[in-house]
């Protein structure tokens, strides 16, 4: 009988995590100081992050290990299974080959993990005793909740209000692993309190919410700020995903001819992608890269590459990366996590050097694709899932156009246990397709200082 | 490193089922016919299932092959992971071996479409185009819906309409698999109509819901019935939990002293649990299996062992079993799953006969348990699989008193992700211990024949 799963063993698991800065071709631009004008230094971001992520956000250093006590609680959903989607192949009649790495067997549903596991252990290595954060539809939020308990570190996560609202599931899931889940804004910061005053009924936004934890973050001596996506290091902690998924496509005698991966603020699509990029870099493997996002919000396929805030009130350094504008407020689409103004520099710098693509979609085709998908497979994708599913599915369908056997691979980033609703509005019809409003991205960055 | 899960590679799983029929001492009580008070034949079951499974019902074999077909679907996710619970061991401070069975990463998010799969098979092979069933909380709906979808069989799944308005998630999981989920009673049925006449606005309950389920399948030939719990067939089909088990025991070279799981029909306490009490019946192994149920519904530790109906309308055959009554309507308990009267009549015949122990517990504790290994693994478990954890709990920390270095298991047999609402009542301290209420289930059985 033909194998399913490629399951590698915990022995065999990857002991480093790969950073790609080591093998880009031209290094990435500086991340400018908004007063200065200057590359940022360690120094200036010790007061938000342990001094062992910011060496990590810096470091050209090609493999980094992994600690032990993070592949200890990595091991208990990690490796995560790489498996061959056998009965929706046959479903859409297509002679490619269609593998998935799912990543929703862990704890919090999600890739998001990888992260704030190691994030919160060198948190913890340096004495760290709150780290402050925001989310949006919870995955982080989750994520982070999680990691923080196994180190008895205290969480405190602002939600955007309307999400707070909305999904109660997620907050009892931050509940339930000891954190603190408040919604966004608050009258527990400065940033918040400002906009209660002007708005009381305001909605949030995360924006508003990166503010209010960075704020906390900033003015407590005890406590650091998290960061779920966008980082070098964050993206460096995920390519957990991609060097398994290659070790795996190994044992099953394969190589993907596509990669594909959704990407809001980058860190799933990298997690996956950037050992395989670095295939191409290092090995010159011909490997078509496919970076997904929403058409509301198309950071890559529409956003400028310039320098920009990574928030919406300003506070942030300024980092050269595609983005829409930071004054941009995406569309309410159901892929909460899709919904980010900019883009990892990163991936930005490999999207701008042509080592990868992108490819937009309308979020009522991805939820076609994800419901075939699972009828086909059985899993019910996240939302945000649905539009690497969605990308999968054509790069299939045209095999089946052309006779290609391509070996096409996703990464199945989480599970939609928790966005039941979106799916219930799918099949009640409700679902809305939002176009991108034409908009002068220069406008919103016309204030900031001519730096590329 | 220390290991944490046991994998077994897809190419090792079971390729048989357990059927402990063979194995019994003394075979197991009739089922009887309740107009004959004659022990049932293949025919009088023929009307609701197919011959397939009407052969397992009664089959004395010891191993029976597992078709390659039901092989491929269950490799979406079998053989699911063996942990070692290495993080509560260390919160439990106990000297204990803590490992539980993950049956939460199926697609449908327990153990369920260990037999739904199988059942939809050999129906699918008699050509059968429509499947009934109900569902209280919506475990065994999703399941059967998953399994149907893959054979291409119609599902239509009567849900308690109380579980129907405040579990729309459940719902919509079965919907996007294909099924159609009605509101139990309803008027589509001469059972359903009978109750909205006398009762516009009832709740509904699990044996009005099988009674509509079955009077539809008994009145059109192209539609059978399934059941998920109680009967042979559906504990044959869960027996692969407990094989693999075995094997990956084999593979960490440890071997269980006390086998749990929680119980409501009996199947995923059966399915773990059986082939170790085959090594006990076989081999003589000395372990301690404990089945778990409510202290609300105690139908081991408190139920009679006698001839009952298995449903409250009595309309099914006589089985002997453990029973609190066909009339007994248990308390709102958030373990839907674990709210039946009777228990599976093998669970019952093994517990009477001193193989198996049981143990009743208060949901609130079980809920504490859940909460501490929620913090400890990471993974949020069912209101169901709460109770094994609670057992669990208790071993380990029997074995902090004593000394002892146990190997405890138990078959985590599902996830929270959509039972969020009861970890709400949980943390707003609203979650009720309800008491079994005393009472002569004589009573209730005095209008059966004298049958033992």
């Amino acid at each position: 009988m033909d194998s399913v799963k490629i399951f590698l063993a915990e022995e065999d698991m990857p002991r480093h995590w790969y950073n790609i800065q080591a093998d880009l071709p031209e290094p990435m631009p500086p991340v400018i100081h908004p007063g200065t004008h200057e590359p940022i230094g360690p120094d200036d971001l010790a007061p938000l992050f342990p001094m062992g992520l910011i060496a990590q956000e810096v470091s050209q250093e090609r493999y980094i290990e992994i600690p032990d006590e993070i592949l200890d609680i990595y091991k208990i959903w990690r490796p995560s299974p790489l498996v061959r989607a056998r009965n929706w192949e046959k479903a859409l009649g297509t002679p490619a080959k269609i593998y998935y790495k799912w990543e929703g067997v862990s704890p919090a549903g999600s890739h998001k993990p990888n992260t704030s596991i190691a994030q919160a252990w060198y948190n913890k290595e340096e004495g760290v005793q709150r780290i402050t954060t925001e989310t949006g539809a919870g995955q982080w939020g989750s994520a982070l909740s999680l990691a923080c308990n196994f180190f008895g570190i205290e969480c405190k996560v602002y939600m955007v209000r309307v999400s707070f609202d909305q999904k109660p599931y997620r907050r009892l899931m931050m509940q339930s692993w000891g954190a603190t889940c408040i919604p966004s804004p608050s009258d527990q910061t400065n940033a918040g309190r400002k906009i209660l005053e002007m708005d009381p009924d305001t909605p949030g936004s995360l924006g508003i919410a990166i503010s209010e934890a960075v704020e906390e973050a900033a003015m407590r001596e005890d406590t650091k700020y998290s960061l779920g996506s966008v980082l070098n290091h964050v993206m460096l902690h995920q390519t957990i995903i991609g060097l398994e998924s290659i070790m795996q496509f190994e044992m099953a005698g394969d190589y993907p001819d596509v990669v594909i991966g959704c990407a809001g603020g980058g860190s799933n699509f990298a997690g996956f992608a950037f050992p395989f990029v670095r295939d191409m870099l290092v090995d010159e493997k011909k490997t078509k890269v496919i970076a997904v996002e929403p058409k509301a919000c198309p950071t890559l396929t529409r956003g400028l590459y310039k320098y920009d805030f990574g928030d919406t009130a300003c506070t942030t350094p300024l980092i050269r990366m595609h983005t829409l504008g930071h004054d941009f407020v995406p569309a309410p689409l159901h892929a909460g996590g899709l919904r980010y103004h900019g883009m990892a520099p990163s991936v930005s710098h490999l999207y701008e050097k042509g080592y990868i693509g992108a490819q937009a979609y309308h979020q009522k085709e991805c939820f076609d694709a994800a419901l075939g998908f699972a009828r086909a497979e059985g899993h019910l994708v996240a939302p945000e899932t649905s539009h690497a599913v969605k990308a999968a599915m054509d790069e299939a369908l045209a095999c089946k156009e052309s006779g290609e056997a391509k070996v096409v691979a996703f990464n199945a980033s989480g599970h939609g246990h928790f966005d039941m609703g979106a799916y219930e509005k799918y099949f009640a019809g409700d679902l809305v397709n939002y176009e991108y409003p034409e908009r002068k991205i220069e406008e919103a960055l016309s204030k900031l200082p001519p730096l590329d």
